[in-house]
């Protein structure tokens, strides 16, 4: 949880979300359906791109699935195919002009791209594209993705997609849409997690297969690390375009991220969630009358956790879910407003208990300490914090929007320190080992199963490329909303 | 839950929320604060009526309280007293004209009044008072109180709330403001809660107590059924003006309406509920895998049902919080479109598993099919609903929006009927005595304990008043939204 | 032309406009259209109630008639009978609460009132009520009227309307919509103008006769004073519930207030302006070289001065018609900043000249005086300022928003002095028997066709009626806007 | 004027506006109320660009001025220099997207560009940048400036505008600001306006004269064509990057689009549409009774026409100027109903009258027909039509939005098959001629002072180029708005 002014939103914050359709006839309604499902994953702006194989139309807006489309928008949006997008700032500042898909003419004709995740060298390749004659009316790192495409000379647009991304380092699932195919690609290390679904008539590409339940869609297979899939009239077709290498799965999708009801790489992620909070239960025991987790995110592992102990699982944090934004903090007048706003005691679960409470991960450490302050006003005996993933020692830099490395508060201190910090009787982390143990030997057909666990071990699988010049990048912002 | 249309909503709706607040130099603020942590009583409409001793400032809009005010609207609102109110329709139609708090300026100088509840002979009463002259401006029986007070020939303010109420029958938890005082009332059943509080430099009252965490008022004390309290600058005083009668606490309250972290008439919302589920195993047992609740109601009772039959709790369905409204079904494609954009089932804690479900109340029956139809696909083996309440056989005359009795499944179809209806495998509902046990003794100072349970009983203590006459009313409709 | 704040609002300032439409299958639109013509007598707010002869409906709210109703909001008013209203406040403060139409639920059933006028009574007539057990959830004198109607105990509604018109004093001319008919009604003194007008399939009452150009009626007459028409499927029939009193028509109608396409009593408003401007130029003649308006209202007045003097007629000023609410007035920077936005010289026609300015009268001064000196700045050699109307001495009570007589400059002012505050070389009004000269001897059927010339003469001919008591009138205020 | 739905739009439509500020503290306010004073030349979008010196922000919408902007977005837009635009769309379509100015970051820093004109040669260019690898994310012909720029590899701003514009033919004043500086460029033909001017503590650019005069700006003189102005913090320098040609200044500018207050090359606008009139009178003169304008935009005209001929002036048609956009058209019901909502006839001005009708230009012929008819029914006994533009033959290619030659009545019809299509009993064009009598000899230090009169003679002075293939421009909308 972050804690800077009075909106709290759950950290690791969600970043994007992407969704294509090819086939039905009315695929925008679809990309619609299929963005709510994803809304997790990215409430700051919305957008869909469509085709009728000869005009390309785009819609995007600030703001949330249900706010940017209605059904006068949504009818403006015709055609056989769709891609659609939802954003939470990563690279590149929170405007209206950042917002995705982007859509351009170049000279292969119109084209739209939706991206989730990072690239690591997109400083340089700006700047290089730069010194090259290209201008950019984002900062947003998708951009150069397109200006590559654009000056790649191949013959055809699955051949200028691989070669542009034959160019970046990062992490990247996209969603690629012209007027006759929809392609869909996933970075050689698979950080991000996409699948492929059918659906009456056509296919369809997303982030998450919880976007697959809401519009019916029958799961295929997750694309491969590395893997492009074109989907057009003759059907669905896949390339293999980039060297082979080892997979590294985001832990934190699983972790955090992901919806519960969603799959990755053959894993449920409530499943994992579960298991986390079991292990956890081992590797860190204790005598307690309750299990009680930090909504909603911390849910699964805190009944993994009593199930394994057996203590008993109890709500003893509500969490508010009509708390929009909140615009007064009267900071003297009320302690912890800002969590409070979100999250309310249950006094009788909590009066007089030795509590166990479970949560996903701490950043800076500010939230862990109010919501511990919460249970002790309530009259708790003993609170004995549980964290159901390792230590969060460094930044992600492929597409989750962390703090740097010296806010962590687990880069510079002792986890005896972050519990005096925080309040608690006691503080477990999940350990590594344990987190492997449950997402190491991952189920399917996938030729690698590695995990990225960077931002606990600092073994960071794609080199971070320095900024090739002392640059002001991002002068341009647009103050509209 | 209901289903008509596209829009799932929780059954039995969330009616109405009132806050009063006096003293603090920022009145409107804390009212503000405190109609977030009742935002669940009423989506539709909030509003505040402050007083700085001279003026009376009214804001009110259809809308939720983070859609109705920002910073400079509640700067428009200054002074050291404030009543708020947040409102689902129950009478009268859904439209801004029926938004409350309502404020007037009649003899006795300006007053606003903000009001949970119903009233049952509000009819009757709006025909006497049209004869007598009277015009009405909204369709709300909260009006007829106003009438009533303005034609009381009574010295004091709280004299002429006395002798309005004393003609009305019905139950209500009133606010009201006059530029010198902040009176609340609850009816002499005691059928809605409210609740007295302190806070630094003043008082507050509350339909539910949740409020006083977040804003950090003291608990003081819950109003007693019939009570009248007065708070203006010589402090707080309470008034008795009306006859002894038995209370009657709305059930409901406790199972469904209120937070969790509430506390009515002395017991924890989320105890109670934990105990009902408790007691539904005990009813109702049965050998099972897994226990899930219908999220987010029926949580705490899914829980007791785990706990005291020792099979596992677990979550096996996902509820979203990003939904917002949303316009499209595309009914022919996507079976039980409504209720999966708001629920949708974790398969791996579902398939080929006999599944114990356990919701707080089923009104038509539809939406409970539709769940274990999505339950059933998830591959659950078995599935058993039990509902943490009696059936409900009969409509609630006195503030909830239930259907007519035509549209309840329990009061025309037996349990087994009901159970094949919903396609459930075993279908229990508590008993009335298990609701009783739970409810019925009450600890406090109250002078009576009793509980309403007219809808599972048909005992409905407060007579309803057929209208006096054949009435076309609510000919009044205010289109603007 | 006011000049508190930034926005320079020409005065004396529009009040209210009033249509009514009975019979056509979609009378809403046809109020939508005539409420666009009506338009300059009111931006502050705009409603239509209609009726389908069971419900009656209403949409209102602040703003103009584009901004309030779109197509969709149009289809929920349908229809065979509507009345409509724009509104500038005069009594009452201006919020949304005190938009019109009122619709009301009284014994009678259903009905919506909408007026253009002013009562003189309003406020003991209201005391009156409120001390009889009255509720007043407005400010606005037209919920006085409503209150007198539904206490009446005449069997019909006109009865009841005439009985309730009869206790009040004061300029009115009101629409009002019943389920079966509609009823327009204009004082005794015909303070304010109302027309008749034909329909295919009906008929329709406005304000001014512009708004049956527009909606292609065929004007058939004046309303009388005093006269009541009620409109239902029988038919029209026209009835005189008041004692006969002597016309005064409200002489600013047509120096100002009206559209000049318009025709009041039988005298067009273009006409009558350019009647008052060949007078002027009679009786303050003057060797000038060019002739120029203030727009748009001094504009036919200006030509009539140009063509009597001839004088050539020249634009001197452009008024911008893009300019909405501005909201920075860099004050020290820019000198007449408020009247520059909405005005500006044309140099080449004033540079060098000497200047006949025409305008249609002077409130404070301030106005006159930046525009003044606009026309000096841009090289005007000699400014002789006309004014069409006699120097305004008092404050309208009739339902014209004009300031208090000590801020009236006239009031307490010589001519000589106005024009020396004013900065022009010369200064010249109309005069009173100018004015009756022009508008004395109306055409028409009028059994009287005296003028209303109170505000320049004091001749009051409805004696205001002081506030029976003390009182702490709108203590209600709706902050909502 | 245009007729095509319900909107009546006077043509040939604004185009665009463009602003610029340089020095004062808080530019952007300049900024913005000199777009208020160009809101005539384009009411679709609005936008601002300011820079502190270090970053660029920006802020732009579709809507007017007045709608985009208010105190709480000015403040986002710090700095001592800014740009604004206003935009009615001529090439690309009309969404968000092709709003300005553009903001870009290219190698040589941020910039922002502001574009009132047209390239004759976007298509082929565009053509060859996208070739080249460039994409585009809009359908707007500044993007190709845009590009062109950053293509540049000259070593100052100054050059590499220079060397982008040498490669573009067509018309465009241009507003460019960088973090340290404000440049300002006239096509080499002039064909759009742009003057220089002095403000406390800096300088400004505008479109029009006029806007100097709001903001208290001195009037320095027009950019001369192909010059550009320089300014930065050593003050103002001018360049001449262009080979001289014959300038080309369009006539339109005067006849119809300029404000009238505005001065173009010497010359007064309205001083000219008053000798405009003045010359069709002595062309085209006939007996009448009054000579009445099409307002706004004839009364100059009309002016003029009646001091030469002696015929009185007269108001016949008044204008709505509230009149917003409306929805429905009742179309069998009203005759003529898009023009009569915003004009109406004045009866007693044109009953029984021979009357003189001045508008600016004709375009399809079918608004007129409609004007004709409306004066007709007002009982006119003659009408003389008279235009104070020579027949409009040909489309403009350099930025005035014209229908195609196909739908220019004149194109294809005789001034009598004219006359006869709109009804008039006389009509009469200002020759070519005469208009160059009024605006040839234009005074001014400008080296050249030609006229454009393509639309009326063909004599395109830049010739159009033809689209390099065959193009599918345009394939993305953005569909927001």
């Amino acid at each position: 949880m972050s804690e800077t002014g009075i909106t709290v939103v759950l950290w690791p914050r969600p970043m994007c979300g992407v969704i294509g359709v090819y086939g039905p006839p009315e695929a925008s309604n679809l990309a619609y359906l299929g963005l709510h499902a994803l809304q997790h994953r990215g409430q700051e702006s919305a957008g869909i791109v469509c085709t009728d194989g000869d005009r390309v139309r785009l819609i995007r807006e600030m703001g949330r699935v249900s706010e940017t489309f209605d059904a006068t928008r949504l009818a403006r949006l015709p055609g056989h195919a769709a891609i659609g997008h939802v954003r939470y700032s990563t690279t590149g500042d929170s405007s209206l002009k950042n917002a995705q898909p982007i859509a351009i003419d170049y000279y292969g004709g119109s084209l739209a791209l939706a991206h989730n995740g990072n690239l690591v060298d997109a400083d340089s390749l700006r700047t290089k594209l730069e010194e090259d004659g290209s201008i950019f009316q984002t900062t947003s790192d998708t951009e150069v993705i397109l200006h590559l495409l654009a000056r790649s000379r191949q013959q055809t647009l699955p051949e200028r997609v691989a070669e542009a991304l034959a160019q970046v380092r990062g992490a990247y699932s996209l969603a690629i849409l012209s007027p006759d195919s929809l392609i869909a690609v996933r970075d050689p290390m698979g950080v991000r997690p996409m699948s492929l679904g059918r659906v009456k008539d056509g296919w369809v590409v997303s982030s998450e297969t919880c976007a697959f339940s809401l519009i019916e869609a029958e799961f295929v297979r997750d694309l491969e690390p590395g893997e492009m899939v074109i989907i057009d009239k003759s059907g669905v077709r896949s390339l293999r375009p980039f060297a082979t290498e080892k997979a590294h799965r985001c832990a934190f999708e699983w972790i955090y991220f992901a919806r519960p009801d969603s799959n990755i790489a053959g894993q449920s992620v409530y499943m994992a969630r579960e298991k986390m909070g079991r292990r956890l239960s081992i590797e860190h025991s204790v005598e307690a009358d309750v299990v009680i987790p930090v909504p909603d995110s911390g849910t699964a592992a805190a009944i993994g956790y009593a199930r394994e102990s057996g203590i008993p699982f109890g709500q003893g944090l509500m969490r508010s879910h009509y708390v929009g934004r909140t615009f007064i903090e009267p900071s003297q007048q009320i302690r912890n407003f800002g969590v409070k706003l979100k999250l309310s005691p249950v006094h009788e679960v909590l009066a007089g208990k030795r509590v166990v409470v479970v949560d996903d991960s701490i950043v800076r450490g500010t939230t862990s300490r109010k919501i511990i302050g919460l249970i002790r006003a309530a009259g708790a005996k003993e609170i004995h914090l549980r964290i159901s993933s390792p230590p969060t020692m460094g930044p992600c830099h492929y597409g989750i929007d962390t703090p740097s490395r010296e806010e962590l508060i687990a880069s510079s201190h002792s986890t005896d320190e972050i519990r005096r910090f925080v309040g608690a009787d006691s503080l477990g982390y999940l350990s590594v080992d344990g987190l492997h143990s449950i997402l190491g030997g991952l189920a399917g057909s996938e030729p690698t199963n590695g995990l990225c666990d960077a931002c606990f071990t600092g073994n960071y699988p794609i080199p971070l490329v320095p900024p090739s010049r002392l640059r002001q990048l991002r002068l341009i912002s647009d103050e509209g909303r």
